[in-house]
C-alpha cells in the first residue's frame, strides 16, 4: 500500500459542501462563471464563446493546443525577464493533476523534499506518498508568512530534490516578495534543486492583477531549473473546466514531465481546451481578471471590517492576494478549538469553513484557525458574516 | 527518480501521428464523432445535445454526476447477475486516468501485481514504477491469446496483491470468455487477490454489443473485489471528452480510490459529463454503438480479406472485439524487423501502424507483429490495404 494520508481540505469539503442551504465561505475559487457570463466579457458580438459542437471529438494535441500553450506561456513570462513558448507548457486536468504530474515525474525513494507550510495538502503528502523524505518549511504568521530564507538553508540536505513554494500562498493569502523569490531561487541554484512554484492563485493580487510590485512568475527567474503550476479554477473562476498547466524552462524537467504523462493523461478535453483559450484571449482575459479582482477587493473589504470589529477574539495577517484568508479565532485568550468550532458553527449558522489545525496542521499546528474563502458573490459573505457575528457574540457571552 | 520506462505506444503515437496525409491506421479509438453528429442519434428533434453555456462552471459533483454515474453503473452490471448502483462508480478523465488511480492508490513497495501480456504498456509499467514487483501473464497465438488459468496459478505468491486483466484485449482483439473469466475470478478469490479488468474495449463485440455469449462485465461476477476500468473513449468514439470511470462493489477499495483520487483529480470536466451523460442515454447509447459495431464489422472483413489474401507473408488471430488487429509479417519465413518496417511503411506510403515488439514486445517479444487499428473510416482503411499490399509485393519480389 501506498502510504498516503487522506487529503483533509478535500475530504472535509466533500463531506460538507453540500449541506443544503449552506453558505459556503470555504470554496477557494473566485465566484465561477458560466459560459455565457464569460462571452459577454466580448465587445466583438460575433466573438461569443461557441463550443465548437462539429469537431470530431479525437484526442486532439497531446500537450494542449498550440494556441492555449501560447496564452499560458505569456502567463508565466514576465516582458522585461523571460519570456516562454508554447514549447515551455504543459496542459494538464487542472492544477491538482499539474502538480501531482511533477511530483509522479520527478520524486521517488531516497529524495528528499522541503516544502513551505502552511500550504496545500498535496505539495507535501503526495512526494511523501511516493517514498520522500519531507521536510516542512513553516511560514510564521510574525513574518507575516513570508518564508525566511535562512530557515530554508538550515533544511536543504545533500539528497534534497525539490523545494516546492506556492505564491501567493493558500490558506494565507501572503505572497512572497520579489526580492525573498530570488534568494529562494538563488540558493537553489547554487545547490541543483528544482524549485517547484505553485501559482494557482496567480495573478489575483488584491492591488490589481498588472500591479508591477507584485512577484514575476518564477519562471521569468533567472534560474532554468524552475516548475510553475497553474489553472483556470481559482483566479478565473473556471472549475468547471478541468485545465491546468505546467510551464518551464527547463527541457529535460519537462520532457520527463511528458514521458510520466503519458501514463496519467494523454490529452485534456477538446471542449475544456476551447473554453480555456477563449477565456485566456486578451480582451476576455483582462476582463473577467477585473472581474474577479474587484470581487475579491469588495469582499475583502468586508472580511476585514469583521474582523477589526471582532479582534478581541479574532485575528490575522490580512491577505495580499488569492481567495483565501487564515483567521485565528480565541476565547479568554485561548484559541477555539477549531474543528468542532467549524462543526457547531456549521450546523447552527449554515457557514462552511474549514478548520486550520485539520486541514492545514496535521491536526497539532494552527489550532484555533480557520480558513475563510472569501471571494464568493458577495451577498453570500455577507449573510455569512452576519450571522457570524451573532454566533461569535453568543459564545463570547 | 521514479524508474518508469517511456510509454513506448504513445510515444510512438505522439512522434508520428501528425505526420502530413497519414493513413493513421494505428489509432485504437472507432472513428471519433462530433456533438452534432452525436445528435442525430436521437429521435427527439427537442433532446439534441445542448452545451450547459449558462452553468456556473463549479468543480461539480466531485465523483461525477449521479446521472453519468448511474449509467456507467448499467454498464458494469449484468441484469441476470450483480446490478452496480451509481454508488459503485468513480469518473476519472479517461480509462488512462481510472488505471493509473487504481494503481497508485493500491500498489506500493512489497506488492507483487500478475499482469496479462501483451497488453497496454500502462498496466505493468506503473505497478512497477510505484515499486511493485510485476509478473507477466503470457498470452500465447497458438490459444487465441486466451489466458490460461493454470499459468495464473503458478504465478501467484503470498504477496500477490492484484491480477491485472484487459477484456477485450488490446493490441490481440481477443476475448476471456465467460468461463475462463469466472475460474480467474475464483482464483482470485481463493487467495484473496483483487482482480483488476480493463475493459475500455468492452462492449465492442463483433458479435453485437448485445450479443449472449460475450463475458459479462467483470465486476456481474461472484467475487466482491474486482475492479473494471472503462471510458468512452474507444467503443463510444468520444476520446475528446476526458470521461472514464472504475467500477467495484467493493466498498473499501472504493474508499481507498476516492481518498486517492482528491490527490490526482478533483473533479471531471462539467461539459464532458454532460456530453457522457448523453452518449449514454438510452436511445443515443444503443445507435451510437451500433453505429461503431457496423463499422467494426465492415473494416474487419476488409482487414481479414487482405490477411486471407496475403497468408503467405501475414498471420493472424482473427479479433473478436474491440478495434485492434495484431498481425505477424514474415519475409522468407522470419518475422520483419517490425520497427523499421513500420518506419519504412509510413515513409513510402504514410501508413500508420504500430511496432510489436516496441510498442507491446518490451523489445525482445512479438518480433514482427504490428497492432493495427481498424475501426478508422473505411476510405482509409481501404486506401491503406490497398498500399500496404503494393508495398508488401514489392518486399516479396
Amino acid at each position: 500500500m501506498v502510504p498516503f494520508k487522506p487529503f483533509e481540505v478535500e475530504q472535509w469539503m466533500d463531506t460538507y459542501e453540500n449541506t443544503p442551504d449552506v453558505l459556503n465561505v470555504a470554496e477557494t475559487c473566485c465566484s465561477s462563471i458560466s459560459i455565457d457570463e464569460l462571452s459577454r466579457f466580448s465587445d466583438d458580438k460575433l466573438n461569443h464563446l461557441r463550443i465548437p459542437t462539429s469537431l470530431k471529438l479525437t484526442y486532439g494535441p497531446i500537450l494542449g493546443s498550440p494556441a492555449l500553450r501560447q496564452r499560458v506561456a505569456a502567463l508565466c513570462s514576465d516582458a522585461s525577464r523571460h519570456c516562454l513558448t508554447e514549447d515551455n507548457v504543459i496542459i494538464t486536468q487542472g492544477a491538482i493533476n499539474a502538480n501531482f504530474l511533477v511530483l509522479y515525474g520527478l520524486i521517488g525513494p531516497g529524495d528528499h523534499v522541503v516544502c513551505a507550510y502552511p500550504t496545500y495538502q498535496q505539495l507535501y503528502s503526495v512526494p511523501a506518498s511516493l517514498g520522500a523524505d519531507v521536510s516542512l518549511w513553516a511560514l510564521r504568521p510574525e513574518a507575516g508568512y513570508i518564508p525566511s530564507v535562512d530557515d530554508l538553508s538550515t533544511l536543504i540536505r545533500d539528497n534534497t530534490k525539490m523545494i516546492i513554494i506556492n505564491n501567493p500562498n493558500n490558506p494565507t493569502g501572503a505572497v512572497i516578495p520579489s526580492g525573498i523569490l530570488e534568494k529562494i531561487a538563488a540558493l537553489a541554484q547554487e545547490k541543483g534543486i528544482i524549485l517547484m512554484s505553485d501559482e494557482v492563485y496567480r495573478p489575483l493580487f488584491h492591488n490589481g492583477h498588472n500591479d508591477p510590485s507584485s512577484p514575476p512568475p518564477a519562471t521569468a527567474l533567472e534560474y532554468e531549473k524552475i516548475i510553475v503550476t497553474g489553472s483556470m479554477s481559482k483566479a478565473f473562476a473556471l472549475a468547471g473546466i478541468r485545465i491546468g498547466w505546467v510551464a518551464s524552462r527547463d527541457r529535460a524537467i519537462l520532457e520527463k514531465l511528458i514521458a510520466a504523462r503519458d501514463y496519467t493523461t494523454i490529452s485534456v478535453s477538446q471542449l475544456d481546451d476551447h473554453v480555456a483559450c477563449y477565456a485566456l484571449s486578451l480582451e476576455v482575459k483582462d476582463r473577467l481578471l477585473e472581474r474577479n479582482v474587484a470581487l475579491a477587493a469588495k469582499n475583502l473589504s468586508l472580511l476585514k471590517e469583521f474582523v477589526d470589529t471582532h479582534s478581541d477574539i479574532c485575528h490575522w495577517t490580512q491577505p495580499s492576494a488569492g481567495t483565501t484568508a487564515f483567521i485565528q479565532f480565541c476565547l479568554n485568550g485561548q484559541p477555539v478549538e477549531d474543528v468542532s468550532f467549524c462543526k457547531d458553527l456549521l450546523q447552527k449558522t449554515r457557514i462552511l469553513f474549514c478548520p486550520g489545525s485539520l486541514c492545514f496542521g496535521g491536526g497539532k499546528d494552527f489550532l484555533g484557525f480557520v480558513r475563510v474563502g472569501y471571494v464568493c458573490e458577495t451577498a453570500v459573505l455577507q449573510e455569512a458574516l452576519a450571522k457570524l457575528a451573532k454566533y461569535v457574540r453568543q459564545l463570547v457571552h
